[in-house]
């Protein structure tokens, strides 16, 4: 199989049994929230890799914490802000009577991580627990849409030099299958750095130069010497789920969150910086009773976090918000 | 500049202010380890990202605790055995009055980490004190030898479907400068993963057909469902040292070894698994008395770390040991 079959059954995290998407898509400006349903419940676990994240419920995932399930897992826009997304799946989710049930009430488990948009558009407009219960009743088991949508919606990357010359970001999904085990990834990217194909090293969407017609390459200018702007802390981030109907314990889980960051660090460069908040959660169903191990569920889980990136960065449409052009990875550069 | 000249221009950690470089290589048997030494000290910081790390005064570098200086890294063939050496690199810097002052002694503080080379010849042949007084003895200003030296003495790759079909590893530097300021990498790879040209994604050396004239590509192999062989914890890693003359915090430092796997993720496929004990140290001795700040240290230390995997591994001469034949990346495929 070559590089293109691969990549025509990208397939989706929606492939993993028990897994179901849903993104809320704010129409007054470019932001939104994504969140990942697992009504079942899934043992989860978390890798916080960039240096300004911002998240919640991620403590009770270290595996010495006692709580061993979660239900969803929220991605948001909207920098912290977002995080009262999370509040709105909770509700959501105890509308359905799922929930760690303590007698006297169901408490749902959401972890959530937010990335910053606040850039694009009117910046008080952000995801709400409103938005988090749009996602939750949007939520299902078809492939989620990509693109400009959910958390992926007010997502810019390439901003190493400013967002005069970023491009757009967005939301991607893609799986792998192997034997009856299914592992899948769902990233919303707003990296600063630019982003790359890791099977040919070639620029597919980042910084653009001066005239706008063309892209800089980050790495090499940086590297020449050529001066980022200062960047404020948390303006960036790629944030991102990787789910498989492996069973994981907690441990298990956090591994396979810290081996999709491999995936990142092979399309996004740089990535994990200062100014990223990049972070990865790993949840497994349990549902297909078998798994092909930890070294093979990690190369699957590099593999779909790297195919949903580089999907989030290609199904991106270009906009126009007020005075700022972000153009998608498809039209570029112009003809 | 193109990718030649960078290539030719690859530098080493020696470039560093303040760094020093030694190898011990063991006649016996390919073992040995390798010290960095900075005599004025330097402010450093570590990540373990392998599963199977093998460690000495790790716990010492997080930023919450108080010792601030150290004054060498070893980095060791061996697996556990190995941090021995460690104590013989405490020796020589004692007899040269170097450590942290208790008043009633010096204690030198020497991280250090290793790497599995028990496959590779008598097993019962491993780096020791002396091995690592040794390396103290032979360290310079110098560029120091790559290849199949010091700690990458006993280095193999490319082990997913077993050591008949590995090749030789090894140790490696390189160095990236920017207006007065450093950032040096040295690199000891003994990966279970291939080893990738992340500038075009090309395999350098890996895992080996069962024919022996080509390279598998684990990465594909695994993804078409070919299982990896059983493969003991720890029995492979890749160890490093990140250095640079900007000053840093320890939490700077620490985010610099953090961002330094980025470039092992970038060239080594699959890395961190569960069965490397993938473990950078960054280290900063402040004596170019400026920074571009941590965003472009950061790059230029995944930048480092790649180039000096890759030329751990493209500078490995092929030997045989016994019955076991580990072809180097320069002469394969045999002609």
């Amino acid at each position: 199989m070559n590089e293109l079959q691969i990549a025509a059954r990208a397939g989706a995290i929606t492939d993993v049994a028990g897994i179901e998407v849903g993104h809320f898509t704010d129409t007054r400006r470019p932001t939104g929230c994504t969140v990942v349903l697992v009504r079942g419940g899934a043992v989860a676990g978390v890798d916080v890799r960039g240096a300004a994240p911002g998240t919640r419920e991620t403590d009770l995932l270290d595996p010495c914490n006692v709580v061993n399930t979660v239900h969803a897992i929220l991605l948001s826009g909207g920098s912290a802000w977002g995080l009262d997304a999370a509040s709105g799946v909770m509700r959501w989710l105890e509308s359905q009577r799922i929930g760690l049930d303590v007698g006297t009430a169901l408490v749902p488990i959401v972890p959530a991580a937010v990335l910053f948009d606040l850039l694009v558009g009117d910046a008080h407009i952000r995801p709400d627990a409103k938005a988090g219960f749009a996602a939750c009743q949007a939520a299902s088991r078809q492939p989620p849409a990509e693109g400009n949508v959910g958390a992926g919606a007010g997502a810019a990357v390439g901003k190493m030099f400013g967002m005069p010359y970023a491009m757009k970001g967005g939301i991607g999904t893609a799986s792998v299958t192997l034997d009856g085990v299914t592992v899948g990834a769902l990233i919303a990217c707003n990296a600063l750095g630019d982003i790359v194909d890791p099977d040919t090293g070639a620029l597919i969407a980042g910084a653009r130069t001066a005239e706008g017609g063309g892209l800089r390459d980050t790495r090499r200018c940086l590297l020449r010497g050529e001066p980022p702007l200062p960047i404020l802390a948390g303006t960036n981030t790629t944030i991102g789920v990787i789910a498989t109907d492996a069973p994981l314990t907690k441990a298990q889980a956090k591994r396979l969150a810290l081996m999709g960051h491999d995936g990142l660090a092979r399309c996004i460069n740089p990535a994990h910086t200062l100014s990223d908040g990049d972070t990865l959660f790993a949840m497994g169903t349990g549902l297909a009773g078998k798994s092909p191990g930890m070294i093979v569920l990690g190369v699957m889980a590099a593999e779909a976090v790297a195919r949903a990136t580089v999907r989030a960065v290609r199904s991106a449409q270009g906009m126009t918000v007020g005075e700022l052009v972000l153009p998608g990875a498809a039209d570029f550069p112009p003809r």
